[in-house]
């Protein structure tokens, strides 16, 4: 079974455009878990995943919150990778690209090392630092077309010939897609370019929205200018609003409610 | 001491500007190794640093080439650290970027609990996602500004206002050296975008040059056109070139003899 075969069935199942994000920060934890546990960590993940696995249609792992802990946190990533129901889509958000011979050993530890479902690329490098994640045919590598921060303007928005580069980088993923195994990532936080690049990408290439919740971004927008007609095609990431959404004992019963509450939230706007 | 005291005290004891890049590959690594110890790589990367520190400034540590070994191959990227002498430079170059609070955690991971003197980072996601990494006034972060593969082309050299756009980063790179720790990264492949790289930079801010040897980058034109007019500001990289210098016995001595004679040709084009 191939990315997309994946995600069109867990989206179906779970009812659910809805990603949920494993942003785990050991300052942010509910500080109850560290009595009762030496590793609060995992176990926060845990509950999170077992309160919410009925919701979402994929979990994103930001690597840098558990690359940070060293070994120990390389072993947290595999083990949170391990609770996840293998039916829902695992993304593993690392940003990575380098000069092809290296942007193959990124590929092969984070597809085969890892067993990610899909991962997040920077396009910087351009397409011979792209194509040996493309290698991986079965797997889907979203890459970074208009990001949700502030500064994204700097040079995403620069203008080549009239055109922005993010579209210009949009236009890359639609062409470089020809094992239809590519993906974007746009931010939320920007609705007008998350339209533009739907209509670029056309129906058939997921995009990776983040920015909704703490970041700020219109769920409805989100909803309306990142699916394709059908509805579909869009991974709508949360993390901070729904991981953290009570710092008590009643942490993983609150994601619960968020994460229902935000799954049929975005399902009244398809 | 902040990195470039350390910088200038290496250059100047080993007399030395080149960095060699353990890009450890277990299939390019003696066959000999994996007889006599169960963790070849390790003994490899020890070999080579023992036979070489002489004559670099600085090595460089392609994070890839150790993330594909997972939790091991973390172990392995720590004690590969810990065998460097404490006066020659660490790069660690993961090429890591991200919004925000996600290039914090980076930073912490590399500065932090790696300990790392230097790092490359990704410019696509703008200046929100650099600053985490320059708050680390006594480190270094090389930009990468115009990579040595070929597809770099793809974005990095269109055209915006009759600027390309790896001239903007370099600007950037400019205005954000408030703490005077940034570096830039370009590749040796491509001389005339270095010497225009250079004079957008200036005199103080050092490049990391990646490209020569197996890439195929001029060793005169990387030194006349990377350096500044000292003979300085430039840490020039080879990997391939010299950790493989031989595949037998004799692969430690080869890489001295590699590591000597490139040390002196780069001297000598000063």
């Amino acid at each position: 079974m191939n990315f997309k075969e994946k995600l069109s069935k867990i989206v179906k199942k779970n009812n659910s455009l809805l990603c949920i994000g494993l942003d785990t920060d050991i300052e942010k934890i509910p500080k109850h878990l560290f009595k009762i546990n030496k590793t609060p960590f995992l176990e926060f993940n845990k509950s999170i995943i077992e309160a919410t696995k009925e919701f979402v249609c994929a979990y994103k792992i930001n690597m840098a919150f558990y690359e940070v802990f060293g070994k120990s946190g390389f072993e947290i990533l595999e083990e949170t990778i391990s609770y996840i129901p293998k039916d829902i889509i695992v993304i593993l958000d690392g940003k990575r690209n380098d000069i092809g011979n290296t942007a193959k050993m990124y590929a092969k530890s984070l597809f085969e090392v890892l067993n990610a479902d899909a991962v997040t690329v920077n396009p910087y490098l351009g397409k011979d630092s792209v194509l040996p994640f493309l290698e991986y045919t079965n797997k889907c590598s979203f890459i970074l077309c208009r990001t949700s921060n502030p500064s994204a303007v700097d040079f995403q928005n620069l203008i080549v010939s009239n055109t922005p580069i993010y579209q210009l980088v949009a236009r890359k993923i639609k062409e470089w897609n020809n094992f239809d195994n590519c993906g974007a990532v746009v931010g939320a936080t920007y609705p007008n370019e998350l339209k533009i690049i739907r209509e670029i990408l056309g129906e058939e290439i997921p995009i990776l929205i983040p920015g909704i919740g703490a970041q700020g971004g219109d769920i409805e927008k989100t909803v309306k200018y990142g699916t394709n007609k059908s509805g579909e095609m869009a991974i709508i990431n949360s993390s901070r609003g729904i991981i953290y959404a009570a710092k008590d004992e009643s942490f993983s019963e609150k994601a619960k409610i968020e994460a229902r509450s935000l799954r049929d939230e975005i399902n009244r706007y398809k």
